[in-house]
């Protein structure tokens, strides 16, 4: 029996599901736990998709976002489903409460620990966890409607940064392409995601764009968000969630680093890279994670300390690198 | 015999072709032109490739980029191309004199004026000047390789601003995982457009938008781009291309408007809107033009004199809008 088969068993037989996305959802999370509730009304089943931090307003438009509670419910659920993260704790310690006692599946697309739970379905070829949840959805032979195409267009083209990553392929492209002859509608999803930012986040960039150095041969950027910033131009921090990109746009630049000021006194640091560099073996060291070319960590100390301790790092990987 | 079939034979009947596209070329120009030419040397034909500014660094990396040339040399032509535009004068004044006594083609998906032509292949239906080639190659049977499929995959990504615009649908969708079937590379493609700016870019965008000013009301947007901060930043006016569009991701922005402050002395407007505000109308009301979201004009006067012109007529329009 393969997983998909195990899944859709499982799917089958339960009846009434609490369904979950981990804590500070993306489009992913919030794509793909939409798709399922809805496809699993469609087979009769009753649902309850609950996200620790609601809805980004950026999401808002997604068809049944508005549905998406906050509070679990008193409902006697008999089974549990986790998208986009394979662990009950990531989605939020009431989460983890409610669903102890329920069998549980996860569905994801990353590679990760799905230890605590029943059933994973971790697909790796999948470019999204809403493309896995479309192959279940295939499997159990679900009628695809507007909404269901909409909620999983919206998960591939936030995962793949709009057909840009690596991760970009000829099936991806086919079933995005089938996905729009079902109702989605790129244009809606794109001017959702990206033209529905409250305007303090240009206000803040404005800023964080001012603060942005190179080192002297141009291959290294840093650029700073910090607390005086937020609170000059009342914006909450999550807004710079998408800065760290930006100073790679350089044709210079091999690294670039993002030092946020966050509310805990911490120093976030948000690191990206192009060509073999691995920022995510720089993120280790302070205990940190992520891709080869895009990986985070945090550091306690001043941001001036935590920009010395990068510095550091960085100017020896690429002496080492001889680049 | 369709108009397809009449490029074939005008294609098929000539030998040595001179092919242009449009001054200060964008992805589209100079994706198209490499793709014919690549694919004219396939069946043996002779072909120049000319550009009067040349390949931006963006764009250097489109496979055959570097013999795309600057000057035409002496060489007894047979026929010119036009791609991604219809009109000689559009190509500069070289092209026009050497393409004066050659028959000409226009390849094209704007519905654009090509009575200077003897045949003109416009395609609204296409996405881009590109898929309106590979439309062309697909007629003459032309084996498409990596690079033709990757100059035709650069040429869709910069019209449907990856797969954004509402000119995204299913068959574009599918055009590009045939693209990427093909050999085409979404990341090296990705990388190079956005990736490959050089840092006065940034340190511009960092000036300009200190510059953003909203109405009351946040319907309407306003944002600078001054020779005073192109001289401070080492900048060319060049660079802030693409800044019209940044204040439409605010989610109160009807309208946007970017003002910069040309060489000539007159001031370039970029006008952008949502829903259903046309500023296409706006600028025409100064001999601009473009499409209902997104167009430009160009203004005699200072820059407040432009912004007072340009506010009088949003501000009256909003008012009878009612919104």
């Amino acid at each position: 029996m393969t997983i998909y088969d195990q899944v859709k068993k499982f799917l089958k037989t339960h009846k009434r599901f609490l369904i979950a996305s981990h804590i500070n959802p993306d489009g992913d999370g919030i794509g793909s736990t939409l798709a399922l509730g809805n496809a699993l009304e469609h087979l009769g089943k009753e649902v309850v998709i609950f996200n620790r931090d609601g809805v980004p307003n950026t999401l808002a438009f997604l068809p049944g976002a508005s549905r998406i509670v906050r509070e679990i419910p008193a409902f006697e659920f008999d089974a549990a489903i986790l998208a986009d993260c394979a662990s009950p704790d990531r989605a939020g310690d009431h989460f983890e409460q409610q669903a102890a006692s329920l069998p549980k599946i996860a569905i994801d697309h990353h590679r990760i620990d799905a230890s605590s739970v029943d059933i994973s379905c971790i697909d790796e070829t999948a470019a999204s966890t809403g493309d896995v949840v479309l192959r279940i959805l295939k499997k159990m032979k679900v009628p695809i409607g507007a909404d269901i195409a909409m909620c999983i267009y919206c998960t591939l083209v936030v995962d793949t940064g709009f057909f840009r990553y690596s991760n970009t392929t000829e099936k991806v492209l086919r079933v995005a392409a089938e996905l729009v002859a079902l109702g989605a509608n790129p244009w809606t999803v794109a001017k959702n995601l990206e033209e529905s930012y409250p305007a303090p986040r240009l206000f803040l960039l404005a800023k964080s764009l001012v603060s942005l150095k190179l080192s002297a041969d141009g291959k290294f950027a840093m650029m700073d968000v910090t607390q005086k910033m937020i609170a000059e131009t009342g914006a909450n921090i999550d807004l710079s969630d998408e800065f760290a990109g930006i100073p790679r746009t350089i044709d210079s630049v091999l690294i670039s680093a993002l030092f946020r000021e966050m509310q805990s006194g911490k120093i976030k640091v948000s690191l990206r890279s192009k060509e073999d560099i691995d920022v995510a073996a720089i993120a280790k060291q302070f205990d940190g994670g992520g891709h080869s070319h895009a990986a985070g960590c945090s550091i306690t100390g001043t941001l001036e300390e935590a920009k010395q301790k990068i510095y550091a790092i960085v100017f020896q990987l690429l002496k080492e690198k001889k680049i």
